[in-house]
């Protein structure tokens, strides 16, 4: 099957390349390396060297004999979009594209219209390319959790039947975001969900929790597989920043009361995620969504299993509350509904102390290119 | 009052710009004459002729003494509208400054990015101008009932109270629009909503039907103060494209089975409308969403009347149903509250039978100048 990613320079979209190249699909990643300028220009580099993609599939290539046709472009120009669909063909797309740093998103006036027009037009090219080149394409768009926010009755998967007044309907389930990154995923729902039902497009949306770990078949090959790994305030998630305060020997710092409650998953998961999603193509006309996370925790307890992980590895760890740069309750209802995945085969790999353990491991081996002054709030919402 | 007016060359704005100078507010209008541009390339200008803004604000400042400021620019054009607002510093927003035609917006990829872009970017720039220099500035943003389609149950005033799996909570009512251009104003309406909760800001949000008729205190005055007439398939609602229709003697095209219902209002009461926003601005952190039709009527139901006053008066009607160019369901339910407004205080201005016989008589007063060919559909939802 020929399978194009776009953001294939990502953290997701560089693993899931070689994922399916690995299955013997035939994969083009297009980039245009957004996320590495603008960490650059942040001072939010990754922890990590990861070579260029077309540096990466060479390795890839040399280690498995699988090829990864690289593309630099950029998906928020039509024309190159347009001129990759009419050459390669896809038969599904596994849409990445997107500026996905929530603080970033809240930095000032040209990080935030960056992230709106960079996403809204990338996801908008990707849906006129389709309809004008492979209309039968099937595109798995990874959505976010962070859509839903944090509202006070259970999240179902994507859509929700209301009753009310006596007169029944079904719709996208409500949706408000905590970030201006997260709403433009909001804004991106609505416009695939306009297009899709108006035109009959296929499309899967997965709306995907913050995402943590390094290993995957094939990234366990080289190191120089391994996607980026941020740690810092901007492109860094909490586990990430955990992980590098811990081996620093620095306090985590939880923001706020740290009951912020969100699910999450194993790279691993997504891998199996988006593989299950595409090997299930929906029918014309349909917009699927699934949750896709396996367990859900809050800050506190992500802080307390790394400060007791690293502990019993010898680090010395401790957790300490700053006050929250970010707008967002502290202390929540939180009741995702996650079936879809599970029903399609999902086969979790959790978060254990060894995955933890692991993960130390893989970031202590960088210590000493650790900085420290990159992962303190950078950026509040005010 | 330092009232500033986005798109104030457009078929409400400039009505709008008239009566809040008539009532002695300070009022300045911005308009690139996108829509003019956009009529013009697709053949679609107004039937009646309407001199420039310049010209028009001379006009109605030699009729009455009030004087209104007038920019020529671009509000998807940060620059532009920043300074504006540094200079101008208004009190009170009206954003009418978006791409308003659906049929436009799906004629192909470049219209349908253009009005994107353009209606995405206006809204975008306009919070950020107020949030840079005047954060106390209340917005009162149209919107449209076209946001939220025509579901299975009733429709509230952009908010809904959920109750599910034995928890509430309160949410924006679901939308689900029937054009790319409806579609915008979705999100358009998502964005304001997440810096309204974010930073604070006031906005009311007034989700007009379409609007019917010339006539107000001010463009009474003097016909060349009068807003555009567009009576084509682009830029005509079907109240103006029936009155036309009657008047040139060809049948009156319903589309499809007719039974498509819309909440309507006079022009006269979306001036009221806006004003009683305006007069009761909402507090910080506050959107505010208001239903503005006065009356629901088929396309059936509009064909008819027409029919019927315009055979009164000598002209010889006829309905036709046609093949319907957009994808949407001809027999629905639909049941919008609209409450909010009447509380404020408006008195409505139901299209009564003298109401279309004086439409009518404006038309024919331009008979000479209706080109039918630009009547019929040329955009099709396909």
């Amino acid at each position: 099957m020929r399978v194009l990613i776009l953001g294939g320079d990502g953290y997701l979209g560089w693993p899931t390349a070689m994922h399916f190249a690995a299955l013997g699909h035939d994969v083009c990643v297009i980039d245009n390396y957004l996320r590495r300028n603008i960490a650059q220009q942040t001072q939010s580099e990754a922890l990590m060297p990861t070579p260029n993609l077309h540096k990466r599939a060479e390795i890839f290539q040399s280690l498995t004999g699988h090829s990864i046709r690289v593309e630099i472009g950029d998906c928020a120009d039509y024309r190159t979009l347009s001129n990759l669909f009419a050459d390669f063909l896809p038969e599904t797309v596994i849409h990445y594209a997107e500026q996905p740093s929530a603080p970033y998103s809240m930095m000032g006036f040209e990080e935030a219209t960056l992230t709106l027009n960079n996403n809204l037009n990338a996801t908008m090219n990707l849906i006129w390319a389709v309809m004008e080149h492979t209309p039968d394409c099937h595109v798995v768009k990874l959505g976010t959790m962070g859509e839903y926010g944090t509202p006070n009755i259970d999240i179902e998967e994507g859509w929700i039947d209301i009753e009310h007044k006596g007169r029944t309907g079904r719709f996208l389930y409500p949706r408000a975001a905590g970030s201006l990154y997260h709403t433009t995923k909001v804004l991106d729902t609505d416009l695939l969900w306009f297009y899709v039902r108006t035109y009959n497009l296929r499309v899967t949306d997965l709306m995907q929790g913050p995402v943590y770990g390094l290993s995957t078949t094939e990234t366990d090959l080289d190191s120089r597989l391994n996607p980026n790994f941020h740690y810092d305030d901007i492109f860094g998630t909490a586990v990430n920043r955990f992980l590098v305060q811990a081996v620093a020997g620095i306090p985590l710092t939880v923001y706020g009361k740290g009951g912020q409650v969100r699910g999450y998953l194993n790279l691993k998961d997504t891998l199996q995620c988006v593989q299950l999603a595409v090997d299930t193509p929906v029918a014309a006309g349909d917009l699927r969504i699934l949750n896709q996370f396996t367990e859900t925790f809050s800050v506190n307890d992500l802080a307390s299993r790394i400060e007791r992980v690293g502990n019993s590895m010898g680090l010395s760890v401790e957790v300490k509350s700053i006050p929250n740069p970010r707008k967002e309750p502290e202390d929540h209802y939180y009741n995702p509904a996650h079936s879809g995945l599970m029903e399609l085969g999902l086969q979790p790999n959790y978060m254990t102390d060894d995955v933890v353990a692991a993960m130390l491991e893989e970031v202590i081996a960088y210590k000493d290119y650790i900085d420290v002054s990159r992962i303190m709030p950078r950026v509040k919402w005010k």
